[in-house]
């Protein structure tokens, strides 16, 4: 008998290694943060002894789901400001809220509320872009969440930079600061098309190879943004970005509405990444993401919530729901975008895009341990045929029971373990009375 | 001081009465099931003495949510089939599992599921359109919830009748018994433009007149419906009903994804209501229905969560959210279907449907007292702006902690008080195995 510290019992497990595999009455072994074994409990009982053990008799215990793109500080604007034009949104409620209220304490509020938010809904990872990134290394180190954290850089000062040269010395001073830590990886992150020039977009090119690091930008949100960059470059943004040699496997490609077919096999050629965030699309009528279309040229399509100010939350269940369902409706095809593949899009794709397939992402022996347990007992989830069709089209993120990342629990019994919820509600309560008070 | 049954007292109440009217710290006062007032808590301490009072101080308090459409007892097929062509999906698996299985006991055991789901998420009431109305009626007595049961009319045999004269006997039969139930209304459900003829269409017009009832039917659900009538009838279906005078404000259209701008101003001349459903048209891959477009012309829109067999539950927090996003997207305009409109929909706009709306749909003094209240404490919905915004973009079913119908509280912190959740499981899961053995 080996001794290890955890082992998690599962009715049910997707491992989401191969497609459709799902395993009944399995076990998670789980020793120093990493999966050490999966295999049938019966097996598990002769081989292992754990000094915890939990039984997970009504759950499907998978890989953490991974919100490939947001801005989790902006969570402390959550319905601030909805149902507006994009302009009147932005110039008249949040780029003035955040030029007020942007700080290193702003984020750190924000970061925690939307961590709090993110693993009591059953997301063990996520990838950043918003500014003082190091408040939120600060509350992903203590949370014990993962994630990476884009080094974001952009032509106009804002709170945390004056210049492109304070954006990018920041942004390197996060990535040494972490560059050893467990959980803790970086991502460039040039904002956008029309906030980023191609001078800065060839610095960063470089030093992403140097430091052998993803780059995640917004490209071809809006029908607006390609439009403009047609009058101002003569091109269009993606044209831009492959003359420039942007278009390679590093890119994690943002929102994605608006492709031509041509620049969709340039994609699939390049191996770019898509951070598909179809409820931001839709809520901010930016347009539809032809999803279908980009899966078939073998294009690696992930999920994002985008921000809680355009969501408005951080829930992955019903972002992989509108995933799925939106896609169907878009190619008016409903066997594309089947449920298993939009769980891929919330774990295994987004894991590969980000550079971190080899730690997490799948259930699988050396990977680090980051598990959700989802209860199927409820009357919500009766009765039941197949597994990843509830997941996807049935379950909610209230169903979340348990999470663990890197083999320590974060959530037990729906209960947050490492961040007190009542003080990030009362700091988030303390936020909005502020920024309320000038909105 | 007057004797009353109830008082709840809200930190917060949507009365759904006055365009983005939001009480604060005010008392619903209930007696024999009715709504009797409606004023601030200070107030009302002065002026009732209640048997029971409830106080709601984390929580909104607002009318509960009426699913427009859907087909109740197919709850049971959650799952069985998903992301497969629409022909597929009912030749090789829907329509067949219904010929087996769908009998007296399989519709009642299907309308306990779905009534405990809707109940634990907010419906108070509901409006179907299936085989063996007659034990969904039972459930709904027994239950406690409200709902409009139809009368389902199709030109072929089912298990349930063998011709358009049983159908509409036994349809009538359910009036019969039911007209004078305080909750059970009824309506005529002919089922499709493709399964009823214009005799019959003709019948139920006036059987509808003389009875003073609805017409719900799927309607333009399909390009492939209306193309279908082009060649059957040489009129798409709308032109087909206008002929035949079914354009009227009983006509609840439901699904209505194919519409020309002269189609969408014959419903908004001739009164017709329609019912929403974004997630199966979504999932069936049917097409995006104009919602924003109609809403313009003054057509009344109302929401359902159509069958959990294409959806898969029956979740109106969900398809409230879907309704005011997906119009965004179709629109182009981010400002249409505000999240308040979204709540009417699910309310008010149900109500006049269903020509319930001067006993349910909003709290209103003389009302029904259809009650939900919703915990807004929680991490996923702070920090905290705006109410419609809130309850629509970022509250989830699950926070739904208590709901009552005609004053009668149904659930009880989210516990079912009338319904044994673990019995309507139970029977859920037998009739599955079954399925599952032949499917």
């Amino acid at each position: 008998m080996k001794n290890v510290d955890l082992i998690i019992n599962a009715r049910w497990c997707l491992p989401m290694t191969a497609e459709q595999l799902v395993l009944e009455n399995h076990s998670i072994v789980i020793n120093e943060g990493n999966i050490v074994a999966l295999l049938p409990q019966t097996q598990a009982e002769q081989l292992y002894q754990a000094t915890q053990t939990q039984n997970m008799d009504e759950h499907c215990v998978m890989p953490g789901l991974i919100n490939n793109h947001g801005h989790t500080a902006m969570t402390l604007f959550r319905g601030l400001a909805d149902d507006l034009p994009l302009m009147t949104w932005l110039n008249n409620h949040i780029w003035p809220a955040e030029q007020q209220f942007v700080g290193d304490a702003f984020v750190e509020a924000g970061s925690a509320l939307a961590i709090a938010e993110m693993l009591r809904g059953g997301t063990t990872c996520f990838s950043d872009m918003y500014f003082f990134p190091e408040a939120t290394a600060r509350v992903v180190d203590s949370s014990g969440i993962r994630a990476s954290l884009g080094m974001v850089v952009i032509e106009f000062p804002t709170n945390w930079a004056k210049d492109v040269n304070e954006y990018l010395h920041k942004g390197q001073a996060l990535h040494d600061k972490y560059r050893h830590h467990p959980r803790i990886t970086t991502n460039y992150a040039p904002h956008a098309p029309y906030t980023v020039s191609d001078q800065t977009l060839q610095a960063i090119i470089i030093n992403a190879e140097e430091l052998d690091l993803p780059i995640q930008m917004h490209i071809h949100e809006t029908a607006a943004e390609v439009n403009d960059s047609l009058a101002q470059h003569g091109k269009r943004p993606l044209a831009r970005f492959k003359d420039l040699g942007l278009l390679s496997p590093r890119l994690i490609a943002v929102h994605m509405t608006q492709l031509t077919e041509e620049e969709m096999d340039w994609c699939a050629e390049a191996g770019v990444h898509i951070a598909h965030c179809p409820e931001s699309n839709l809520k901010l009528a930016s347009g539809f993401s032809p999803i279908a279309e980009l899966i078939k040229r073998g294009v690696n399509v992930s999920i994002g919530t985008d921000g809680a100010a355009s969501n408005n939350d951080l829930d992955m269940f019903a972002e992989m729901r509108q995933a799925a369902m939106l896609a169907k409706g878009v190619a008016g095809d409903p066997s594309v975008v089947p449920a298993y593949q939009a769980l891929q899009m919330a774990t295994i794709n987004a894991a590969k895009s980000l550079g971190i397939d080899s730690v997490t992402g799948s259930l699988e022996i050396g990977k680090a341990a980051d598990i959700i347990a989802i209860d199927l007992s409820d009357i919500e989830t009766q009765p039941f045929y197949d597994l990843p069709s509830q997941l996807v089209y049935a379950t909610g993120r209230d169903k979340v029971s348990d999470v663990w990342v890197a083999g320590k629990q974060l959530l037990k019994q729906r209960q947050l373990t490492t961040l007190n919820a009542q003080h990030v509600s009362a700091q988030a309560q303390q936020w909005a009375t502020k920024i309320r008070s000038v909105s």
